[in-house]
């Protein structure tokens, strides 16, 4: 392994593929808005996370385990272990980012208390196998221990791409080997009840270059859909143990568990050259978007299972759009954009970052989302500061929750967020999320560079500068949104309009040399398709990539927000000044609510309502909120 | 006790109250669609349920109890023994309505198995309280121990006021000594985690004199609500242990379990002279009906925690109502309904009866929707005819589930109906729902009685012909329901219009005098709610009390009923005969469906699609189903 741990900082590295990917010391966010959020994690998120975890004793669960007081000491769910491993990914992609040594001393500190547990054969988990603890491997359904190997090998590669190999790399690789001994062809067939294991194993035999990892991974893509988990009340399309891989159409079941399988089905394909499971994860994933996708980028609709709905199921009220599926589809479309180069798997990430991703975290950093919801029908309770919430029942941001997966999840993926957001090919430079900041790559013919600067998304313009050069024509490429229509392109002084996908310039560029993208910021009004019943007469609003949201501490002279109808025009002053028209509608009041008439009257006037980033909402109390709006069309007047 | 079981044989029989019930020997029903479903009920239904549970071992746990053989013969859930008490509370009403002595024969057969079980202090149940189960009243949350109790006595009641006092009904009154000697003033301070043993022990206590029944059930209505119950990741609300239900506005959590609450909580009242509970109650069901009911009657929105919803959310695709929801809804306002002679809960009993009630068994009687949904996205998939089914993931009516606690509710209820469809005052006949046959009361002068005859609800003619009468002047009380405007009253061949509500007719009836009510049985459409944003843009129909639906059979011409738009008249030629005027729109097919357009375009012919009872979907084979159907507005041409 090499020292020159900036250039490899990155969390996906394919062998082959479309794009080459860019390492965080490569691809710098500097300033604005996502700069602010990886700030607030170093500030707030990751240590957050890490005092709930000693405080809750989800950290002590590994003393116990030294000091031989499991299984009765033992706290939290059965999958605790992962959530520290994923506080030492974001540490340590926080680590490589700013080089933080009070973190690294953190970390280290972590290390020593988990080194020990780690057993003869490689095995650790502070869960099984000891005296009065279940078995090791006795429930794949519900034990989660594939899944915490997972979250541990993420955390090492994450610690060897910006450190370096450690003991903690070490101590992975020994478990890696375990699970190969254990899991291998001649060994138990079984799959845990929760991908994540899948793109671990991969990464972690990108980086060690161990065959094996990636041959297990491969078996375990391949192990399931043939029924080796039990079936159970919500069918085992829950754990995607219905049906192969290959054979699938489109994500089902349990949200979190399908796109972080997907994300592995495409680092196996990567590797084990199968182009026709690439294919089938391309159709699963682009069934999702167009049928099974919430306007924000969330992905599952139910409560009941975490899961998928139907085709076209998307209540706004009862969105699940858990921020952990939010961020498996960010590390499916990413790897699919690796692997294919199709800029739209670009687009569904940015939509997910600016309304999944960041929606969670509150301004605080100490309290987050777990499920995102697009309408709050009461005013959320604001829970107690220092209580363990219930994952979803929360209808404000919560501390902490009994299952706290999306917290360090989040804090994990903003550390390493630069990394999603530019890569190469032989002769060009891709931009695809925009940030004030720099982005390098090395192209066959030498290293490229260029500055970036922008007030992203409050404005569109964003201006690149050539820092970094070659002799020979090279090609700077940029993402135009599929919703900037109207965008265009200026290049030494001229400007042209670009359509949708990448515009792409080619040049033998000077240091120096600017080209600028001009997206248009207007605020738009979207509309949902025909088959989604619970969107059916309301519309959204949307300004670039953010998706608007109507709160009700906004709207002083109404009571809930559901009282609004759209009925005037847009008004867009600045990112911060957007309002619509609206009236307000009386609410009835009746025994039955099912009658031949309908009693609502709206307002003769209408008021301009401010329109918020969705992201923001609930930062300011107690509130209702909805994403769709219902046009001002009393269903009465329109029947037949 | 008295011989004279038939003019007690009732479900429910309050000390006081604005009403008197009617016993299934008074209230007889003799044709028409509620005699066949209680004729399927005897060939079909009872048998079904008797021959799974015996095929699953659930009935075999009590001969595994005696022999020793637990707990590793005990098959099926913790709460299976309530579902062969339910079993015995059919068969038992079903003896007492038809004399059936072959099933009186299996009902002894049953008791001798059961009977030997009972421990010596009165405690029965097959899954605590032996070595290597779980203690007695160790799990108060999910061990339904009180539960079973609950449906034991409810079997017992129906036996002894059909058959009469025997060694069954003695073996329930000793455990329910067991239980107010367990959880008396003095004892454990607990209630069950599912109610039903409370409106069971009141009715005991009716049965019996016995106070200290009444007393015990008046404790546990009392104590819940004051977090005796774990807290869950469903909150308290679940097992309604969050508040006092004396201080709750509306039913939430588990809609099974708030309902039977609810009817035990009337019947604490009445029994306790309690008022303020009993007009706490009235308001939760008024507000529950106002905002958390479905069209058909159905409760319960959610199918996490099996639960309601916030107020105005009822999404159809999602829609839970339960079935057993539905009996609880039957039980809770039969109950208001005799405690306050207010009609409108008849209303309710009336939609709940038609359009949840029959709507669980399959035309066969072997199958049963568990959940009924209001609206069939995808064909739905029919379950192996031998195979138990998830509960409520079955989309079409499945023979039996892993929870089977719908098909022995629609047994006991169907065989018990009778009871439902009238009461008396000092000196009037209330008849609620109308079918063929007869029903008697005594008034205070002496008794009374009337034949019926009806095609109801094909027809909307009733005929009442007294058959026995006083010397003095009585009254002939008639529902007319809510939907009924236009109504008439003929009585000696004079017509009149009379109001929903009731229609009385005071007057020295002689033997063969008639009175014939005419409700208007035109087909309806329905508008939801202005704040429904599941419904928004969509109507409903309905005939008289039945809800309508379109199912894809009936439409050749489509895929499936998510292309259909309203945009034409009704057409009524009778109660099966009914179309609506559609249009047909071609299903957008994009890669995201969220944009500034809507590339749906309807048909330029306007179809007459059939509309059929809503409880007779899925009866032909796989398919798709919708009782909201959108109106022909193209979203598009409303945006402003």
């Amino acid at each position: 392994m090499t020292n020159e741990v900036h250039t490899t900082a990155l969390p996906v590295q394919p062998s082959r593929g479309a794009l080459r990917p860019i390492g965080m010391a490569d691809a710098v966010i500097a300033d604005g808005f996502w700069a602010q959020l990886q700030s607030l994690n170093a500030s707030a998120m990751i240590r957050h996370c890490e005092d709930w975890m000693e405080r809750l004793g989800w950290i002590g669960n590994f003393d116990a385990a030294v000091e031989g007081r499991l299984p009765e000491a033992r706290r939290g769910r059965e999958f605790s272990d992962s959530d520290v491993f994923k506080l030492m990914e974001a540490m340590a992609w926080e680590i490589g980012r700013t080089g933080d040594e009070d973190l690294d001393a953190r970390f280290e500190a972590l290390v020593d208390r988990i080194l020990p547990v780690q057993e003869e054969d490689g095995y650790l988990n502070t869960r099984f196998g000891r005296p009065g603890q279940q078995p090791r491997y006795s429930n794949f359904e519900w034990g989660h221990e594939l899944y915490c190997f997972g979250h541990l090998f993420q955390a090492a590669v994450a610690r060897a791409r910006t450190t370096g190999h450690d003991r903690f790399v070490a101590m992975a690789c020994r478990a890696a080997d375990h699970v190969c001994d254990t899991f291998g062809e001649g060994g138990l067939q079984a799959v845990g009840g929760h991908a994540e294991i899948e793109p671990a194993l991969v990464e972690l035999g990108r980086l060690t270059g161990e065959q094996r990892y990636l041959d297990q991974a491969r078996l375990f893509v391949h192990r399931r859909g043939h029924g080796l988990l039990e079936d159970i009340e919500f069918g085992r399309a829950y754990y995607q143990d219905d049906e192969p891989i290959h054979e699938s159409t489109v994500l089902r079941g349990h949200a979190v568990r399908a796109t972080y399988l997907a994300a592995g089905a495409v680092d196996v394909a990567i590797e084990s050259g199968d182009d026709l499971l690439l294919g089938a994860v391309q159709q699963q994933m682009a069934t999702t978007l167009a049928r099974r996708t919430y306007i924000t980028g969330g992905m599952g609709a139910h409560h009941e299972g975490e899961s998928f709905g139907s085709d076209f199921e998307l209540p706004s009220d009862r969105a699940y759009a858990e921020t952990c599926a939010g961020i498996g589809s960010i590390m499916a479309n990413y790897r699919l954009l690796l692997a294919t180069g199709d800029v739209r798997y670009a687009d569904v990430i940015e939509r997910t970052l600016f309304n999944v991703l960041a929606t969670s975290p509150g301004e605080d950093g100490r309290s987050f989302f777990y499920a995102n919801t697009l309408h709050q029908r009461e005013p959320g309770v604001v829970p107690e500061p220092d209580a363990v919430s219930p994952r979803a029942a929360a209808s404000m941001r919560a501390p902490w929750f009994a299952v706290s997966c999306c917290p360090t999840n989040v804090a994990r993926t903003v550390a390493s967020l630069s990394s999603y957001f530019a890569a190469s090919t032989v002769d060009a430079l891709h931009i695809y999320q925009y940030a004030t900041g720099s982005v390098r790559a090395e192209l066959d013919a030498g290293p490229v560079a260029v500055d970036v600067e922008t007030d992203y998304p409050d404005g569109g313009e964003v201006a690149f500068t050539v820092t970094e050069t070659l002799d020979t024509p090279w090609t700077l490429a940029m993402r135009v949104p599929a919703w900037a229509e109207g965008a265009t392109l200026t290049v030494a002084g001229a400007a042209e309009r670009v359509n949708p996908g990448l515009a792409t310039v080619t040049e033998s560029f000077e240091v120096g040399d600017t080209v600028v993208l001009s997206l248009p910021m207007r605020t738009r009004m979207t509309l949902p398709d025909v088959r989604m019943d619970a969107l059916r007469g309301q519309v959204a609003f949307e300004r670039g990539p953010l998706v608007l949201c109507v709160e009700s501490v906004d709207v002083p002279s109404i009571d809930v927000v559901d009282q609004l109808r759209v009925a005037g025009g847009i008004r867009d002053e600045g990112a911060t000044q957007v309002t619509v028209g609206m009236r307000t509608i009386a609410l009835p009041d009746r025994a039955w609510p099912f009658e031949s008439g309908n009693a609502a009257s709206a307002s003769a006037d209408t008021v301009d309502v401010p329109l918020r980033p969705y992201h923001q909402w609930g930062n300011r109390g107690s509130s209702t909120m909805r994403v769709w709006i219902p046009l001002d069309a009393d269903v009465a007047t329109e029947a037949p």
